[in-house]
């Protein structure tokens, strides 16, 4: 008998189901529910661009839309389907993006007192408004406890737990007291489906704990209250109520309760796994494995790869975070990430490419890259760094600004396109280089994702840059589709690499590098390198005056040969 | 009774002249003479982009054509005015523009048997032919003859006239024998009017031969038969059929002729000044004089001062050129410029600013400037070199490029279009800077050029960076100006002083430095200069991380005073 998951992956302006066989990850059912709160679902403060909050009740209205949505286009496109076949549900979410919640675990923000009150809801990732008290985790980790730090790439983000709820504990101390605990998106809705929404009763995510909230058992869990205290008492006494324990997507929340079953269609008692972030369940879903990166290219990139967990890793400086079972159960989890890649490309058409190369962004975009195709490596003279939204790895740094040399008075739009995507590619393969330096190993890189479907040029041009075969995974829906393995895994009925094998599926066209393209994007990411130390790190120091002269000489030499 | 004068403008695509009351600077007639030959004037080969040549020719038939039109217009502007009262003719060219000439003086090129040998034509300035010949020049001068490179700046050009004449004898020997001479085109033509063509009568101009042919009498003249020996021995032979002697335009070249008083309805027998190089008399038509920097504001431009001779001038590094009494007699001339500004604005424009701004260049420019007049200084985050074209001075370096950073995924086309103007502007504080602190006093700014007159912004721009009052010159043909004011002095009837006084006429709009931008811009420059002596000299050494930061405090500072 056909045996079926669902995947569910709450995304930041919608969310949306992913139903599949088990057997051959065939996609049967899908549905989209767009937040219906605030401006594309996030709540504003018009007073504040840095503010960004959700509203619970639409992730709610969702979780049912969602599920009955892709049961009832799975009968539609299957007719032996039927939803007593569904053996498990998985979940992933943005993060970290935590809610605070009574004793009950019900988020204050469904509570009638608290309703108007935006310091009340969710705090979605992207709220900065805590940057000033990531500095200060950052500094006071610094000073007592770096082994903190040496986990999450030596610098804490505004768009990480303990910033934000050390936040609402400075600027709304009422929330604050009526919260007795705070919860992970990702794991509060687990819970909601389990019936163990009760702060004691819920099951923790390893990711989220362990990628953002600090959680190592390398220490006691949770940073201790010592430390907790030196930011503010009150932090120190929230930790007796959050968790010292968590688990890996392997595992069940919970089982479904009778209620939800009903409102869902689905048969209660099945497994509810534990939740995980969205692009770690997105790496699954494209088939990380040891030796595999899965990059997933949109707006910014996260790079996702897993190393055994039987020997050690040491602290990898510059990463994102290092944590054991986030990503796959016996592996630690590995992630970085590059804070803008689509969205440099999407800055440039918009601002700065003339109508000559077409009327619409479309337009543009295709003609650029027929243009672009029609180049040598180095042929431009051009290099670039990709920095226009800061640094996220392995200079964890956002005070950083995009840089372009070696313009001459004949450069032209899509020559800049082409210096933009490299310095993009260059940008990657600096963070699979960190991670090989640290005994991490990287042979294969498998990309998911709008660019990776849709830029051939970018894709070669990453293949010959970085130097490993670049491959795509069919699937459009990585994340749902980890999350939906998770569900199945969580039921008992298969293991994960089982359903990785049966479910991931690769295109045929794989992109492997070009040997005279590498050996010019050598020369070029050497130059890259130099730029990328002399403007990021204090250490650098040296000569830039060599850099435009090689430039030209590899643009000529790129010229010669074509 | 009223005394006029009339000066000639040669340039790379057409001649003018203009013809003025000597009075006060009234401009009486003007005409244009679009050379015919070639593609704009210019002698192409296809085969090869570096070679530009002139057609000897189309200047005597520019000569009738404009002299002739200069007189017809002023006879209709001014019923009083008789041709007879014309005193004397001034005549400015391109340079360096040697033209190999046989025993009388003619030009190779009129001649039958060389009429279709490109290498018999004139070498315009912009042939590049020679670029391997210059570092040739350049290299044995370094070793040799250092004093040389002292006085233009450290590299010896293909632009200027010992490349070209080795140029020749290395590729066309018959045409190179059959040159019993070469001679300057701003030599020739007052040699021509004056029937001194024969090259021992020829009155050589100071300015070409102290800027381009490394003639000066802190050694004996042109260089020295030894060295010229270790290029070719030919050149040393040559050197006895060029000159020993040079003089400025103050002094006459000789007399009109009967036979050219005739052509051009002009009384025989008035004086004819010796020629000089364009910008030279640009700057003197602006009203050059100590203290005072004249800056021709162009596609590229060139800034050019003087400082009296009585003390002797200590070599400037990096300057493209100083040489005694090359613009104002009792004077060193010292001349300036930058490789590209307008070329900048111009490239930018073509290739990298969408149709939102408008749909022709000339629409997309006034909203450009309509939108950048709006923000502050420091306000765009940007920083950028002004090296697309190279660097001219200080740096002598056509293997730099362009540069820009601080970019964002916020930024607009008209916030770079604002950086390259200010980065243009630091490139001109940069040579100022370098004059006086070898001695040069610079007080003010005379701007001539078609930027000077129609980008407000941008003057008040370059007002704010540079620090000085920013003046424009009335005069929209500085150059022939300034030759028509020769052409009174070698007459004898006025002194320089005088004749500047009353004609060189200045708009009424002066743009004062805004002290508040002013301290902005300091802190800006202080990055421009780190990143200039960084990418552009062997010497600097040092840290680079604080710039992208540094350029974020001044932006937030910047809006935060908005």
């Amino acid at each position: 008998m056909q045996q079926y998951t669902i995947g569910l992956d709450y995304g930041t302006n919608s969310c949306r189901s992913l139903l599949i066989n088990l057997e051959n990850g065939a996609e049967l059912g899908s549905t989209v529910f767009p937040y219906p709160s605030g401006e594309l679902g996030i709540l504003t403060d018009p007073t504040d661009p840095n503010v960004a909050r959700q509203n619970p009740q639409d992730y709610l209205e969702g979780l049912q839309f969602i599920i009955r949505g892709a049961i009832e286009e799975a009968q539609k496109n299957d007719a032996h389907f039927d939803p007593a076949q569904v053996i498990g549900i998985g979940i992933d979410t943005t993060g970290s993006t935590p809610i605070p919640v009574d004793e009950e675990g019900t988020p204050l923000g469904l509570k009638p007192e608290f309703k108007d009150n935006l310091n009340a809801m969710v705090w979605l990732w992207k709220d900065h408004t805590s940057h000033q008290e990531a500095a200060t985790i950052t500094a006071k980790a610094e000073k007592l406890r770096p082994e903190y730090l040496a986990k999450c790439g030596g610098i804490y983000s505004s768009e990480w737990w303990w910033s934000k709820i050390w936040r609402c504990q400075k600027v709304d101390p009422v929330v604050f007291a009526a919260a007795h605990s705070w919860v992970e998106h990702c794991d509060w809705l687990p819970a909601v489906l389990t019936g163990t929404t009760r702060p004691e009763q819920i099951s923790r995510s390893t990711c989220a704990a362990g990628h953002k909230a600090m959680f190592n058992h390398e220490w006691d869990g949770l940073p201790d209250k010592a430390f907790l205290a030196e930011l503010d008492p009150d932090l120190a006494d929230l930790r007796d109520r959050l968790y010292d324990q968590t688990f890996s997507s392997a595992h069940k929340a919970g089982e479904l309760t009778e209620e939800w079953a009903d409102k869902l269609g689905l048969p209660a008692g099945i497994a509810v796994a534990v939740g995980a972030f969205d692009a770690h369940m997105g790496a699954v879903g494209a088939g990380v494995k040891p030796g595999t990166l899965v990059k997933i290219l949109g707006t910014s990139t996260c790079d996702i790869t897993v190393a055994p967990n039987q020997k050690k890793l040491a602290d990898i400086p510059g990463l994102c975070g290092v944590a054991n079972e986030s990503v796959l159960p016996d592996h630690y989890g590995i992630e970085a990430g590059q804070s803008a890649v689509g969205d440099i490309f999407l800055w440039f058409v918009h601002n700065l490419v003339p109508d000559s190369y077409g009327k619409t962004v479309g337009e543009k975009f295709d003609n650029m890259e027929a243009a672009l195709a029609q180049q040598q490596p180095g042929e431009t003279g051009l290099l670039a760094l990709d920095w226009n939204n800061g640094n996220r790895t392995i200079l964890v740094d956002v005070r950083l600004t995009g840089l372009i040399l070696g313009q001459t008075l004949h450069t032209q739009a899509h020559e800049i396109y082409r210096a933009l995507i490299e310095a993009t590619a260059f940008g990657a393969l600096t963070i699979i280089k960190r991670m090989q330096e640290h005994g991490v190993e990287v042979r294969e890189v498998i990309n998911t994702g709008g660019l990776s479907l849709k830029n051939e040029s970018l894709m070669q041009i990453y293949a010959d840059i970085i130097g490993l075969p670049m491959k795509v995974a069919v699937s459009e829906q990585t994340c749902a589709m980890g999350s939906a393995l998770y569900g199945a895994v969580a039921s008992g009925a298969v293991t994960l690499p089982q359903a990785q094998q049966a479910n991931c599926k690769l295109q045929d066209r794989i992109y492997y590098p070009i040997a005279e393209n590498q050996q010019t994007y050598a020369k070029l990411y050497q130059l890259y390198r130099e730029l990328h130390d002399a403007f990021g790190t204090a250490e650098w120091q040296g000569k830039m005056n060599h850099i435009m002269k090689d430039l030209i000489a590899i643009r000529q030499q790129a010229r010669t040969q074509k």
